[in-house]
């Protein structure tokens, strides 16, 4: 029975774990959201925090994040204009896959 | 102090949340990981189970996840082939990560 129920989500377009990956899969988003984490960054500390990750691949990240409401941007209207990111409260809450993701790579990985 | 130790895990190609993702942020390898779980899947069953996947990407991913030692393909030389997947050790111990995927759609999105 238990595995029936199990089945039933696998043809479930309300499948949660589908639902997440949908939001969560992209190559840097969990990457992106581990790194702002509960602080408060400017663009240019995330962008030398997420190594790797070119500057096109970047801002159309950010602006899904924010665009999907797992990330703030606000905009200070001074010059150099200076735009911070912070995690949204649903944002935070992905924290902890990131921890399992943490944990998996220590004991595996690396 | 703590907050360095963060920074520098960012610049290091050792990060075990990169690590994680390198080998897992494929849009849909966490969800065929899902669906294997715990169970021994033939190829047919699990085109079915993961809905929406194309053949040819099914089958890419499951070579990925072969060669990376997550899944295990056993072919039975018999007509038609039968061929079966199943969890490796390091496979099953992306679960947990799955699982908070879960905790995380069924608490906020569906």
């Amino acid at each position: 029975m238990n595995k029936n129920i199990i089945k039933y989500q696998a043809y479930d377009a309300t499948c949660p774990v589908r639902a997440s990956l949908m939001l969560l899969s992209g190559k840097w988003t969990l990457m992106i959201l581990f790194q702002i984490n509960e602080n408060v960054m400017r663009y240019g500390e995330l962008k030398r925090a997420v190594v790797g990750i070119s500057e096109k691949m970047l801002i159309q990240e950010l602006n899904m994040l924010v665009e999907n409401k797992l990330v703030t941007k606000k905009i200070y209207p001074e010059i150099p204009p200076k735009v911070e990111y912070q995690l949204t409260e649903l944002g935070l809450k992905t924290l902890p896959i990131v921890d399992k993701l943490a944990e998996f790579g220590l004991e595996n990985l690396v």
